[in-house]
C-alpha cells in the first residue's frame, strides 16, 4: 500500500521511499532477448531501448502498455497581467470546457493514440465545480490562480506541497486502470514560470531560453524576457530545493505534474512527459526524488528553445520532433503509439533460432 | 480506369499522364480550417504540414488513412558475391517466410499501427512459388537475382521497365482497398545498389554516402566503398535517365518500390516510403514522373548517411528520426500513425466558434 496525505507519515517522504531505479536484470534480459530477433543488431535503434525501458521500469518481458491515460493539469498564473501571453487567462478555462467536450487537439490524439484524458483542476482561476462535483474533471484545486511571480512568490511553500502530494494522489487514484501515464497541461501564461524554472535549474540565460510560447512577435518576446528577469531576481528560487523553485516561481499545475510523475514511478508505471511545462514539472520531480527519472519518457522536443535544455538536464532524448507547441499532452499522446510499437518489438518478433533464419557469421 | 500493360499503349507513359500534382484548393481550405482550431497558430506543427498535404493528396478535408498496406518488394542482388553484407543471400527468402508466418519486425509494426503487410516476390533468387500460388504473397518474379553490378548492368533496360510497370501494377491491384500505401524492401545486398543510385543522381561522394548496411565493421565498410567505386566505373549511369540508373545499378525490389509509388501517385493516394532502399526506389520514381514526389511522405531519417542526401535531393523532411537501419516497410509502418493524428487534427478539433474560446487579439 502507498501511503495517503491523511496517513501519520510524511507523505511525500514517504512515496519517494517507494521508488527504486529500473531493474537491470530485466534489462539486461531484454537486452539478451532483442538482440536474438530477426532483424541486424539493433536495427531498431530507438525503439529497442525504449523497450529495454519498459523492461525496467515493469519488471517485465511483456511490459502493459495498452490502458494509457494523459492527465491534463490546470492551473492559472497571475504573472499574466504583465503580459506575458497572446491569450486572456479566460481561455484556461475555456479549454476545459473544451476538453471536456472532447473538441481540443489533445482530445483528437488521445482518440487516435487509444489514450483517455483525465482533466485536473489544480488551480484554475475559474469556479469550475459544475464539472468537477459530478466527476466529469478531478479537482485538487490549490487555489484560484497563482499570485503574480513579477511581484512575489508564486504560492507558499504549504501550497507547493499539496500541489505535488495532489498530483501523487492522481496517480495513486488513477494507477489500478492505468499501464502507461501521459503528461498534460493547461494554463495560459505557464510558458513564463516554466522557463523561471528551467533558468533557475540549469542557470542558462533566459536569452538561450525564453521562447514565443503561443506566439509572441519580436517585441512581446522581448518583454517577456523582461519580465522574466524581474521574477528571478524578485524571487531568487533557491536551485538546490525543488520545493521552493515550484514554490516561488512554479506554478499549480506545474506541481501537479511533478507530482503526477512522482506518483507513476513509485507505481513502476512509465510516464510520458509532454512539451515544455510537463518537462518543467518534470525538472522539479527530479529535484525532488532523482530515481523517477527511470520512469520517465520524453515525448518530443518542441519548438521552446529552452526545452532542449530541460531535456539535457534531466538526461532524456525526445522521441519526436514534430515542431509541436501546444501543450495539454498533445505529444504525450503521440508518443503513445511508439511504447505500443516498442512492446511489440519485445514480444511479437521472432528469433533467429524460431524462424530458421540464418543469423550473421559469429566472428 | 487506368491503363495496363496489355493496354496497347506505353503503359508507363500512359501512367505518368494519369499523375497532377496536390490540389492547391483542398490545401488551402484546408490551412484555412486549420487555422480556425482552437489551439495557438499552427501549434501541432509538422502535423499540420502533413494535414495540409494529405488534403492535397486526396482532394478531401476529411482525408481517408484507416486502409494501410505495407507492400514489401523483395529481391536478391549479384553484388552479394563481393561481400558488401554481413548475411548471405539465402536470408532474403528465409525473412519472406519469416514475413508470411508474421514474425518480422514490419509484422509486428504493422499490427500496431493497423496495416497488412504485402509481399511481392520482384526477384529473390529463391524459388518462392509455393507463397505465390496460393497468393500468400504476390509474384511479379523478374528474374532471380540481379547481376552482379560489379561487373556489368543489374538487368537489361527492358527489366527495368518491367520491374517499374509490376510495381504499377501492384499499386493498382491493391488500390481499391487502401487509402495508405507504405513502401518496404527485402534484398540482402541491397544498401549496395541504393548507395550507387544516391550517388548517381545527387553527385556526392561515396564516402559520404556509404553505410554500414547490415552492420559492417570499418574494414568491411572500406571494402563496401572500394566496390561502390568499381560498380559506378563500370556502369556509368546516365543521372538524366532513371530507367538506365535502375537497370545498371539498381535492383528489381528498388523497380518495384518505384513503382508501386508511381502507381500510388496516380491513384492519388499518399504513399509513406520507408527508409533507404525505399528512398533509394523514390529518387528513381521521382527522375521518371517528378509529380510523385506530391505523394511521397517520408516516413523517418535512417542510420545509413545517404539516407538525408536522398530526401534532400527529393525535397521531403522525415517525419521520424529513431535511428532504425531495418527496411522491410518497418519506418512506414511507424509513421502511419503519424498520418492517423494529422487526420484527427484536421477532422476532430473543435474551432474557436464552436467550442466559445476566445481566439488571439487580432492585430
Amino acid at each position: 500500500m502507498l501511503p495517503t496525505p491523511s496517513d501519520n507519515v510524511d507523505f511525500l517522504e514517504a512515496t519517494y521511499r517507494k521508488i527504486f531505479p529500473q531493474d537491470l536484470e530485466f534489462r539486461d534480459r531484454a537486452v539478451a532477448h532483442l538482440e536474438q530477433l530477426t532483424m541486424p543488431h539493433w536495427a531498431l535503434g530507438d525503439l529497442m531501448d525504449l523497450a529495454v525501458d519498459l523492461a525496467g521500469m515493469t519488471r517485465s518481458l511483456k511490459p502493459q502498455v495498452k490502458r494509457k491515460k494523459v492527465v491534463v493539469m490546470v492551473g492559472d498564473h497571475g504573472v499574466t497581467v504583465e503580459g506575458v501571453s497572446k491569450y486572456p487567462s479566460e481561455v484556461t478555462a475555456q479549454m476545459v470546457y473544451n476538453f471536456v467536450a472532447g473538441g481540443a487537439g489533445i482530445n483528437a490524439l488521445a482518440r487516435q493514440a487509444g489514450a483517455d484524458v483525465v482533466v485536473v483542476d489544480m488551480g484554475c482561476a475559474t469556479d469550475l465545480s459544475e464539472l468537477a462535483k459530478p466527476g466529469t474533471i478531478l479537482s485538487k484545486k490549490i487555489g484560484t490562480g497563482t499570485q503574480n511571480i513579477a511581484h512575489g512568490a508564486a504560492m507558499t511553500r504549504t501550497h507547493a506541497v499539496m500541489a505535488v502530494e495532489a498530483g501523487i494522489e492522481v496517480a495513486n487514484q488513477l494507477a489500478p486502470d492505468v499501464d502507461v501515464f501521459g503528461t498534460g497541461d493547461m494554463g495560459i501564461g505557464n510558458t513564463t514560470p516554466s522557463t523561471a524554472i528551467v533558468a533557475t535549474l540549469t542557470g542558462k540565460s533566459l536569452d538561450e531560453l525564453t521562447g514565443r510560447g503561443t506566439g509572441l512577435d519580436d517585441e512581446q518576446l522581448d518583454h517577456k524576457k523582461k519580465v522574466l528577469e524581474r521574477i528571478l531576481q524578485i524571487n531568487k528560487p533557491d536551485p538546490r530545493d525543488g520545493l521552493d523553485v515550484l514554490a516561488k516561481v512554479g506554478g499549480f499545475e506545474i506541481g501537479g505534474i511533478a507530482g503526477l510523475i512522482i506518483g507513476a514511478a513509485a507505481h513502476r508505471k512509465p510516464v510520458v512527459v509532454d512539451g515544455f511545462i510537463s518537462t518543467a514539472g518534470a525538472m522539479i520531480a527530479c529535484k525532488l526524488e532523482p530515481f523517477v527519472r527511470d520512469y520517465i519518457i520524453c515525448a518530443h522536443r518542441s519548438m521552446e528553445p529552452g526545452h532542449g535544455a530541460m531535456q539535457e538536464k534531466i538526461g532524456c532524448r525526445p522521441l519526436l520532433d514534430l515542431n509541436l507547441r501546444l501543450g495539454e499532452g498533445t505529444g504525450a499522446a503521440l508518443a503513445m503509439n511508439l511504447l505500443e510499437a516498442a512492446v511489440a518489438i519485445l514480444t511479437e518478433v521472432a528469433t533467429f533460432a524460431d524462424a530458421g533464419v540464418s543469423g550473421p557469421p559469429v566472428s
